[in-house]
């Protein structure tokens, strides 16, 4: 700080005038010393000089027609040698103006980064978000143009298996289809319970030696009957639907990345593979042993996985592609949080068997390490708890730490979320907005066709091609100074 | 950015007077280059040329009258083709001036949109708020004018019963009338504990073979008849009250709209069936069979709706309606939350079944799914909990997940709630300072009897109709400058 | 919006140099519309003319000494009718702004009310600090002077008991004082554990029919002679603690108001009219019946109440201090939550008792309610769960609709505690700055012994009494510019 | 505020045009009055003469080469006494112009000393954070140079062993390391379980009168041979590791001061003492009695400490870092907690066994305070629960209080988790940006070598010796301006 006020002193007395800069920045005045534009050298202030230009010889000014908020806190750089900025200028444009005035970044000081920093979240947040809802913004319909017979219908097919949006049919299958997940996840949990089984008339001998009694269960009883075949009927329906899928998809290289159609496909497979054998085969399939007991069991166990159909729910509720983004993004304090969740439970874990070394409880540390981890995330069972007093002031601790630890990354999985949800939100109303704008406005667009040049694609300003901006600047004056 | 600089340079030389043009946004000066405001066609400053009434010859200038805050993150726009607004300035305020400087607001860039998503969001807070609280803006008694006699009192007792805030009377009532609720519900609660039952002298025979020591004792014993009386003075006083109130309400419609004038309605109902059965059916009441047995019971339970007669307190505690217009407002988030804890507690549940399957708990998958709920909201009842180390393992996992599912959209909640309640916080405080305002202030507002004209809704400046504003612009210079 | 426009375009044509009003604001100059200015009349704007002090004939501009970017802002509510501020700025500021340009607050636009209001929220909460540690300002020494013989050394141990920071002996003191606090509590809880008693030799033979172990306890056993003496040497130290207090405070009004030395001396009194009893009499202090036998045991049950001197801590630790100031300011949050807390627990309890009226837990309404408030806390001890599928359908919204009614006045509680704990942190951070800045800077400070008017109070500089002022600004120019 | 009016009036009137002072504050214009300036004796503003170097006689303005933004708000405190910062200024960047102008730090308002805590707190954090992770900044390899033969060998040696991010093979053996720690840990848990132990041939008949089941194990039974013998060569790799490393650190003293290194030194003693004992003596190390046998026991508790080998994981992902330096600068508010948390479960203890001394749970009151541990926690694990209404009805606040008292000091925990989070990802960003930077931006860095001169540091351009700055602005204007 000192320097600037002596140089002011030194420089000031002998030649005042010279020593002093002017610049008009887009209309306003700025001033400072000479010698306090060299500090930086290679940046574009400290390569002016009286014959560029950007010298207006008449007032003595250097003109440039930029914004001048940014340059008075690129002036202070000159001045102090550190580069501060006001937090709530926007970080994508402070750095073009860096860029236009040639400052690295790495002079902007460490307290005031965070205006880049934010912006460079928000503009990740904001990609994610595009690549992730690209399927809304582009209009599948469009591609019907130069299609006919057997194409067109297939293209309309897969239009609407896949695009719930593009018809109002498409949306009634959508809701349909999600019905028979909801039916055949349903049959799945109810087959597991007694009211909905059928004790069977030829229960094999050789199986009455179980001991369990849920695989006595599926041994002794039969699903529904009328519960069996709408499971059947569910299956097919998804059958013919991943079929005609497979056939109307226009390209078969995506279908087979997508893990949601592959899981179908599979489960499909499964599904048929089971029926098949109860259909062909008798009580072997129950017998309790041999390789076609233990396939038909694994068969019947991955039906579980239709849950996963659930999944295609997301195309359709956008808040849970957001959970999901939410998720990756937080994916590093999601390890840690499991890192440091698991280690502090080990510890405790281990002290507490240590600890409770004479009572009846706590046998063997794996199973006080699952104490542990039921203290920490408070749901505490009942099944283990310490008795001595040692131990419970462990277990006091224990429940403290997980509450602790669990908080730290939890509260910013929360906020990332938060961060989402609300670009999300602002994203549909920009949409809303846009698709509004102009039917609103289109008074004073009636007569301006050469807007279309830059509303095209008036999400994205930015996006304009270089040479476009440059015909927009070179030619637009002569169309209207005439 | 750099074909500013360019233009800056081939222009700059050949005429650089004339390329120049200024600006005097009240009082602050701007330049830009001319080539610069011809980007953006059918724009404000597109279409300006000397001939313009904003052209001043005297100085080279266009003059407008607006603020020059604004104006210069609008012509840097036009140097920079992106469109960014520090984010403390209000949304409301730049909506307007785009709309005066005909920018659309699809030019915004992505990353500035944020201030006017946040400025729509308040101003939907408000304007719920607004219509929340309505009633306590109106002042009712202003409409006793004009009335007399028979309709003056059913005016005044409508006040009584519906108003509590109109006289302290009807506070008094409202006090009296929670007081009754409170009673009403403990009643209810008490009746089924034997403490507050009596054995009755003449129980039927037939009964005897219920095993279900609950309803076993509501045949075996009666309520205390203090407590008995009590109810029933309770619900005179209810029927009371809802027939004053639905003769005296001035508007009928609206009475049959709301919901809870139907749930009392319809409590005070099903309380006098039931009495009236018990007043003149003896035995048949309780014989545990016929359609009177099954009348009565259901009337019975049915009288445990009068616990939504509480919801009357929110026209006192004005909190109460912020949480539940905070719950709307998260509508989404709410609906986002059941759906994503459901699938993952279903996928759990069906997990631990399959990985539990030879274990004595679990029993079917319902039951599984049950566990993973409550494992999930960290509630860990005890009455089933993993006994295997996969199993275990698996319900580690079920709790974070749990915590992290549940934690994201209650963060959303939350702050919701934060927001509005905030909003009406400073709602309450800014009516505070209004009506306390001319108190204070009257010194210099004495003599200023005009200034009525635009304090008569000091809530809402914006509120002034058009008309009254040019009225204002075009009346008040005549008064004034005489 | 127009309006202006137009104004500026019939207005300008005909006489556009005399409509145009001139400003001069602490150096920046501005410029409106005449016309614009009378839109609010009773502003100091309105009613400027150029007779006025401020009008310098010279400039043609109207010279005021204050800040232009407030200015700024209130111009703009003349252009537009509405008043918006960037929300940086601070509210206190911009109030003493308001007032100066005599601009009502209640035409402050409502979306940007949040600067005022944010603004008197954090003086509340300054205050409060303010209030709770002021006995942290006075130094108490200062009180001496003039204080000879007895007077003194009454003086000097009040400082000793009551303020912990005065000196190292009474820092000292108090952290014995704590620890004996401890003592005694440890002590209490001790005595109700069969560890710490011995066996009374001579047990009345009446009271052998008493049932309920822990009272068998009490009567068969003795506490252990040595913890005995420990507990009446606590006692003891007590009773001259509050007895020297007593006699020493120098405000025996302030002593009796406060709540801990009640408590103390109450506790003191208790104490010694049990031992009394111990002492005098024998058998009949445990015989089961007669007054004696109630008064003692009530007496012993009083002695918890000691665990309440523990809140002499909070002279010691302010954040305990800190805590109870954010519930206080949570206190509508706080009501809120139990009330609503209440409600739906209720709710849900009644509900479930409804619905699992057939199994054989859930035995009556008020045992429903308290398994409905077990499971909205997530605590789930499993004393009570549901059996049938409804109920555990109920058991998962009640758990879930816990989480969200708990978690929405939660997230304000602590909300505020953040405040209140930043703004203390920011309070102690700036009294050590100032303890600090007279070292550091000395040497600015030295030749100025003038300053001392204004930094008597450097943690105020607005308490300057007006007199003060005015002598500052009429004094000061005689003594510097001779 | 008054006074400033009435100064200008008075004044202004007399003798206009020398009581106004003007400013060029680079190149922005600023007026006051002069008596304005003369309220704060000692600052810069107040001792300006017109034969001050700052003065320029021709435009009659004190010119200062500093930022106006700044100077407007300093201005500010001369007309009204207080002041205040737009809250989006650097604290920093604030700090040295309240240093250039002179103004003493006590002068800004209570309401906005934010801005300087908040900078305050965010240096904090980075000094924090760049003493935690300077291992990062500094390149160990640099330190080779002039070493050669057996130094060379042990410098490397350290360097595999102690820097993962030093080399491939370091980074393979951190890896390898974790992996038998890993293992480790996990022979210690297996081994307490029946699964992975062996009957032993020879169990002793002097042992068969322990009762306890689990002591009873380890006595009836061996660790699975070939576990043993890996844990042993676990124990060989780890020995090996901590002698080379013992002979190779470059700074012996820091190897003792490190608190895993002392550690991992007693692990190993403890194992080999205990191999050594399993080797050498036979029954008498489980003969239940004698020094022997507890010295055996105990050196088998001890090895539960090779779990804290885990810490040196922290070297790997800083996260953990961070979530330590997050609790240590939370300290307070952990120790608060644990101290509210402790007393009110206290208080909550005492009460629920005074309330519930007639039921048969809550024996002691150390039992009563462990309940409302869990209660308060929400842990709820089912060993006690109140049973009596008042008991609930205590409970159902214990819960509450537990939630509330928890939330407040959990939340600014994970604010400042938050905090420490995000700025270390600042600091990565930037660190990645500035590696980048000379690669992306070497055209135009390409001709100008004079830029290494600050660019040797670009973390922090502060950081520049006041040499090199004096000799900056002295030396450069001459070989530029020539």
């Amino acid at each position: 700080m000192t320097e600037a006020r002596s140089a002011s002193k030194s420089g000031g007395k002998s030649e005042p005038a010279p020593s002093i800069v002017k610049f008009n920045i887009g209309g306003k005045k700025f001033e400072t010393l000479s010698l306090t534009l060299k500090k930086f050298p290679g940046t574009r202030l400290a390569s002016l000089h009286p014959q560029a230009d950007e010298y207006n010889r008449d007032t003595g000014e250097y003109f440039f027609d930029r914004d001048p908020i940014a340059f008075g806190c690129i002036l202070n750089l000159y001045r102090t040698s550190s580069l501060h900025f006001p937090d709530h200028l926007c970080g994508n444009y402070l750095r073009e103006e860096l860029n236009f005035w040639r400052i690295p970044e790495s002079l902007v000081s460490e307290c005031c980064w965070t205006v880049f920093f934010n912006a460079e979240q928000d503009n990740q947040i904001f990609r994610n978000l595009k690549k992730t809802f690209s399927f809304l913004d582009k209009d599948p319909r469009l591609n019907e143009a130069g299609k006919g017979g057997m194409e067109l219908w297939m293209h309309r097919i897969w239009l609407l298996l896949d695009k719930p949006n593009s018809s109002r049919a498409a949306k009634i299958w959508s809701t349909f289809y999600m019905f028979l997940v909801f039916i055949s996840v349903s049959l799945f949990c109810a087959q597991s319970h007694p009211t909905f089984r059928v004790a069977r008339a030829d229960v094999s001998h050789t199986m009455r030696n179980i001991t369990n009694p849920k695989i006595r269960m599926y041994h002794e009883t039969n699903m529904r009957p009328e519960l069996y075949w709408l499971d059947v009927a569910c299956v097919v329906v998804f059958t013919v639907e991943i079929l005609l899928y497979l056939l109307c998809v226009p390209d078969k290289g995506r279908f087979y990345k997508s893990f949601t159609n592959v899981i179908n496909f599979i489960l499909v497979l499964v599904a048929w593979a089971a029926f098949a054998m109860e259909m062909t085969m008798g009580d072997e399939l129950l017998d309790g042993k041999g390789v076609t007991y233990w396939t038909y069991g694994t068969l019947k166990l991955l039906l579980v996985l239709r849950i996963l159909r659930f999944f295609r729910l997301s195309q359709r509720y956008s808040s849970l592609n957001v959970i999901v983004l939410a998720m990756k993004a937080s994916f590093n304090e999601l390890i840690l949080m499991v890192m440091s969740f698991f280690l502090t439970a080990t510890i405790y874990g281990c002290v507490i068997y240590v600890v409770e070394i004479h009572s009846n409880s706590f046998n063997d540390i794996p199973v006080s390490i699952w104490w542990a981890i039921v203290t920490m995330t408070t749901v505490g069972y009942g099944d283990f708890y310490p008795l001595s007093g040692v131990g419970r002031t462990i277990g006091t601790f224990c429940a403290i730490c997980g509450l602790v630890v669990l908080s730290m990354p939890i509260a910013i999985i929360a906020a990332n979320f938060n961060n989402f949800q609300s670009r999300n939100e602002e994203r549909q109303q920009r949409r809303r907005g846009n698709q509004n704008t102009p039917v609103k406005k289109i008074g004073w667009m009636a007569n301006v066709p050469i807007i279309h040049q830059y509303t095209s694609n008036p999400m994205d300003p930015n996006s304009l091609s270089t040479k476009a901006k440059i015909k927009m600047i070179t030619t637009k004056p002569q169309n209207r100074n005439n």
